[in-house]
């Protein structure tokens, strides 16, 4: 990058003949220095285009009030939604929320933190990326003694506080539900099991099949990302077993979605046929014609527990060292894709 | 807030008994101080819970790297896609990208316009808000002489950069859409007017409307936010005027989305009866069993733009009085809302 040397008011002062200190009297706006020297050296401030430093106020009592989160995409519902719920707890005690994303990107998650952490950010929510694989980036923070606290995606860390979903329940959960409503073949759209939250939705789904004596079919469990394409993609892949599934319990609503489409081209009939069900109550799930059984991370209320163990640490001026670890539990919402006992209710309506 | 005083250099080298400087350099690993000391410094650093302070650093440098992006919402897809299209265009410039959400609050974006000065942000990137009405905080960075580009919704200001789209285009596009549809009561379901685009989006409308000489109902527009419940409140609306409409044609997706539900609970065809255009080519509007015809604001193409103005004023080290206007042109995707034609199309297939 070609840019200039930053101006200075010791190059102000050179110009106009004057001390530093008169000029940057006046650039404050000091009464002691006369009314036209002021305007002359905001004049040749201008004219030089002089950059006033506002950090040095920051410096000088040592925070911003700013706080950071770094997300791997601000375009999930669940990641704004923490965020949202962040930015109303602290708000109302004067902290401003700045956002970072690495789209999944340990680098970029590098880069993002050094940056804030640049610019004397009082505390830092981070969910890590898919390729993050240890914490060397997070300790340099930790070094700095700036609070770090995790939430839904975490690195065990020592000294780190964490706010996350009982995955491995929601797994359960969902799985649970599906042999409630009848399936004995249900399938696995997994996310990427080097983070914790896939593998524990997985494990969850193992020890639902497990306690009801269900048959595990490894054909059956297929990695997919957060893409429609590859729940689509998925479902082809299932189709060609021998064994079809009667259920999906995919790890993710994007997944979830796409194998949904497939399974309409293919004129397979939900619920009936084959019951779906996704993860993290994305808004578009109730939207959609046929509304998508998800399961609701309860992501605002992550966000504010979130926040309340910054506000802990930071009122009470602790070392990092203070771990709090807190697990929400996770909420599902039945819907159409999934709920066979909806469809016989509505049926039996329409037949009164 | 009840917090301690920050700890200083002083306070380590009171406690030490050894000058402030060697503290100071001991801290940077000056290879002047002995080991021994730099560890007992870093020690009682660590026990009195010192934060190095590495604004001094960017204090020196007159620069951060990080450029602010304030958005009135970050879970919307063009927003994202916006701030998607300046990382991809700053980031190998060596740049990262800090975004605040001003949940339309001109309070709130005076706040974190003010929090992102704080932080000697190399520039600001800005949609405001619905309820920004001047741009007294904007004055304030320009003043400080960092370079501050509109995208999307601007408000006239001398001096700034904008890119922005081609509202006015895009409105009278979607409205002769729907006439070449054979549509003759087309209903508009408007933004607030007080924000330029969607204003313009309106005259696009009318002017469209005249243009192909068809009459322009003032009870056929209907003013809507960007919520589904809106858009099903604005067809319960319009079905209570006498003339109902054949065709709607929303400023925002969710509306859009809000009005084909209400539609479908009242049994009404779509396309057959009432065709539907939404805005914004959010992601949803492709995955719908029926898909919604979408105006694309190609912000991706927005956010690299604006990069660029960016760009070009720090590498020429410009005053920001120098002022550019680029205005984007959009792209109407049709899908089956009110693709008439697509329809025939399959229909015609099918029978073959």
């Amino acid at each position: 990058m070609n840019r200039k040397e930053k101006v200075t008011i010791y190059d102000i002062s050179k110009k106009l003949d004057i001390s530093a200190a008169t000029v940057s009297r006046a650039l404050n706006q000091n009464p002691k220095i006369s009314k036209k020297t002021r305007e002359l050296v905001a004049k040749t401030a201008k004219e030089m285009n002089y950059k006033q430093n506002r950090l040095a106020q920051a410096l000088k009592s040592g925070r911003t009030n700013n706080v950071g989160v770094i997300v791997p995409y601000i375009n999930r519902s669940f990641f704004s939604s923490v965020i949202r719920g962040i930015e109303e707890e602290l708000n109302p005690h004067g902290y401003h929320v700045i956002i970072c994303q690495s789209h999944e990107e340990v680098k970029n998650e590098i880069k993002q933190l050094n940056a804030l952490l640049n610019t004397q950010i009082d505390g830092i929510f981070m969910s890590v990326s898919k390729t993050t694989q240890n914490t060397d980036h997070v300790k340099k923070a930790l070094a700095e003694n700036t609070p770090l606290i995790f939430f839904d995606r975490k690195i065990e860390t020592p000294g780190v506080s964490s706010v996350v979903l009982d995955d491995f329940k929601a797994g359960f959960m969902a799985t649970e539900h599906l042999i409630q409503e009848g399936c004995k073949k249900i399938a696995h759209l997994s996310g990427d099991i080097n983070l914790e939250i896939y593998k524990n939705r997985y494990e969850g789904y193992i020890a639902a099949l497990e306690k009801y004596g269900l048959n595990h079919n490894p054909e059956h469990v297929i990695l997919t990302n957060s893409k429609i394409e590859s729940g689509q993609q998925a479902v082809v892949r299932l189709w060609e077993c021998e064994e079809k599934p009667d259920a999906i319990f995919s790890a993710g609503d994007y997944a979830a979605l796409g194998a949904i489409q497939e399974l309409k081209r293919r004129n397979i009939k939900i619920p009936e046929e084959v019951c779906v069900v996704g993860f993290s109550n994305e808004p578009f799930t109730k939207y959609m014609e046929l509304p998508i059984t998800s399961m609701d991370q309860t992501p605002q209320l992550m966000g504010k527990i979130a926040a309340q163990v910054f506000l802990e640490q930071v009122k009470e001026n602790l070392a990092v060292s203070i771990e709090k670890k807190v697990v929400l539990s996770p909420e599902l919402f039945v819907r159409e894709s999934s709920g066979r006992s909806i469809l016989k209710t509505a049926a039996n309506k329409a037949l009164l």
